[in-house]
């Protein structure tokens, strides 16, 4: 990871001074950082269909991104330009550094809440993709504060706990609800600690994974969780949830048949 | 936008006159109105996508519609003769004067229900696209006076409340439920006033923009928010919703990305 | 109507006698009865597209059967063989007689529960079209006797109220559930009595109209006002049903505007 | 079907001596077994539509298998090697001995919970055809123990009970969830017993059948069951279930007529 250049902070260090995080330590440089070189093209490709696929199983809409971590440089991530993530092709993904600095911007639009992914690309070397969604079945979870639970072993990465991460705490005041600034994003990042998902109140929810697939497997069945659980507990007021110890197990067999699921994904996105 | 003209003012102050009363008849001209000349082709384009992208989005169905302001005289309106949106092209539109008479009608079948947006324009000159549906999510709301209110960022817009009108209230007595005359079309318009969204009891809701893309936005993530509110509701006694603040601000900022869902909604109904 | 033939009644008599139902006079001849002629080509169309609205609509899925009365003679029926109905052509469409025995069969296979058709059609004169489904958001309904009642306009249909047919009390025995004979389809017309649906306990429902398009209608809005129905009371206690008066008036505006989604739907299913 | 060779029974009988212990290898041998030669090309490509079937109804994601005992040799099985349903064709169909041994794996990956199919065809020589799935509407079944009970005919199979097999119990410890060995596959066999369907708690289901249309049809409607079982709760505490008797002959009754749903399903896979 770079650390943020001394002009950012004289530029910018008197407005964060009285800012709602701690440590603003890390900024966005102003100019656009250098190229760490092209991508490995599959990923690329594999990118464009996570954006894809997530549309076509209900969880993004016209909004939300997803990224992934640059596999050059470990200091950079790849994500599409402000578009509708269905609309996303390969000369779309921009290069960001973990400022979320838009590298040879040419004039492309970022999405403001890029700051999501930056601030955990920093927070969390393990992680190699990160999801932002509005997914539908998971807001009334994020609103009620009712906690989502493993239901089934197809969403047992969910065992470690769903935090909600409420931006109205986090900053101290009523904002428009986006993690529109490095601050926000730590913030985010801090309540995700080392888990796959938090929600965010009023929003949607982030999710992480170490792979492109994994991401998107998580994504999907984070929304599938959150419907069966809402129909589970409207039939009763007892609800078996895995336990740690099952949901463990389950999340590392699962782990090693993820290829299934993306590679039906990938297929079904690329023929439409 | 341009002042409605001398004739509009007189004609409009007549048949406000008599407010609601039992019996209102058609206060406006019988003779059908000349034409203000051809709107912009971009814009009934635009209508004829803003009709379609409903029915995709769910919102409409066989039935319901969608209008805009004409684009180079206030007092007039833009919307299909009397047939299923889904069907909708350009050389179905028709133009109409504020009192929702037809220019130039050639036979064709008015909606029955146009003067929601002909006494809607009148009174809301702000107002450039009215939509009025049968959206399904929010029919129990209309029928149970459960308020509807912001769960998240996207329905941010919601927050100064979403009035239920009544026609039974309305007009005194049991109706065929339709807003078939300009009476109940100003009554409905009153319980709107400056908000963007009213429900109709036993009917469906009438939805308001500033642009096609806005009442389009506004139609579609009213009906996500009904869908997800009911969810909620479901889960805990205890929802948390935008507060005031947080919701205005979420609501300017979400102003700022409407051409992103419209561009892919667009796609999707022209490839359809 | 012709009444049935002599022939039957000797044949058939006896194990009729100790029959569920007190008279069963009606019944169905041996013979093959002949036919009233050709029906009107258009007819025929309809009764296809009929069939695969009500697929496309949600209304049937691989079972239940739409009728019409015959255009040349009131005493028949049309309706297919037994086939699912998205499968139905032209060429499946066989003649009933209104004991529910088939014109000329050549060995095609009819309908188990046919004698819905005849029975309704013998009852009510008014009736020109009958379907039976198993309407999925109706089932619930059916097995709690929660009555369906009116949400919104485009259902005030349902007003007159809609009656639970339960095969148990009507047989005194435990059956297979289905409606097998002319004594079982006679019980099942007396629920319906005058009204426009009645549900079956255990099985789903059967609307009449008075033409194709009404009765496709009918079915279509009976499955969404029974969705709605239930998300309005799960949201709330107060239900605000329409009242008769306003459900009559609403019922004789809407069917003004059948032509509509008619329409709509016809070609949905011709482009498929 | 032929009976089970001598051989097999040997194998089987001291397999079967050591039941649920906890750490059960497998009891089968290493080598290849040889195959009992080619099934019938007609049940291979109804095994195929089966996998697709199962995915366009909605009972089936990337995940769940189903399997046909082998038209040979009723000691044998066929089932796809490890891929999405929907990808399933005639070339990924293999052959199984029924302690769950690929004949001639060629490399290719078996599922891990194969032991589900084999230990059931062990334990009901009546089956001829298993499905496991994660058929979304039965987790929540699954994970409450509220019992799924016939709502309607459709369902009418499931009068006899659905049981919920635990694999916490069953092996006496905390597990990854799947039935990766041939002792947990032999404890959902007991639990499953005479019955069609078993819910596996946090999992899935198993449903079987005597042939592939069967095993289509209850996974189907089992589904259908448990979404409308939930509406029905959700409406009233009262509801009303198919009797046991009635449920006993709409089952025999229903089972005449699976041929029209399975030939529509079939073609709707087909032009796909």
């Amino acid at each position: 990871m770079r650390h943020p250049n001394r002009r950012w902070i004289l530029t910018r260090g008197v407005a964060l001074g009285v800012a709602l995080i701690a440590h603003p330590r890390r900024a966005a440089a102003q100019a656009s950082p250098a190229s760490v070189g092209p991508a490995n093209p599959a990923l690329l490709d594999d990118l464009v269909a996570a954006n894809r696929i997530l549309v076509d199983q209900g969880v993004l809409d016209g909004y939300g991104h997803v990224s992934v971590r640059h596999d050059r440089d470990a200091s950079r991530y790849l994500m599409s330009r402000s578009i509708a993530p269905e609309l996303v092709t390969v000369a779309d993904i921009m290069e960001y550094d973990l400022d979320s600095n838009a590298v040879d911007p040419r004039g492309r639009t970022s999405y403001l809440e890029r700051f999501i992914h930056g601030e955990i690309y920093k927070a969390r070397p393990d992680v190699k993709a990160v999801l932002h969604s509005h997914s539908p079945s998971v807001i009334p979870f994020g609103a009620t504060g009712v906690p989502l639970r493993p239901l089934y072993h197809m969403s047992a990465f969910l065992w470690v706990g769903v935090p909600v991460w409420d931006i109205r705490t986090a900053s101290g005041e009523s904002t428009d609800m986006l993690v529109r600034n490095p601050a926000l994003g730590r913030s985010l990042a801090q309540t995700l600690g080392a888990r796959p998902v938090a929600l965010m109140r009023g929003h949607g929810n982030v999710v992480v994974g170490d792979s492109l697939p994994q991401v998107v497997f998580r994504g999907v069945y984070t929304e599938v969780n959150a419907k069966l659980q809402g129909q589970a507990m409207a039939l009763s007021a007892n609800v078996s949830y895995l336990d740690p110890e099952e949901a463990k197990k389950a999340e590392a067999s699962i782990a090693g048949t993820l290829g299934r699921p993306w590679e039906l994904w990938k297929r079904k996105v690329s023929t439409k």
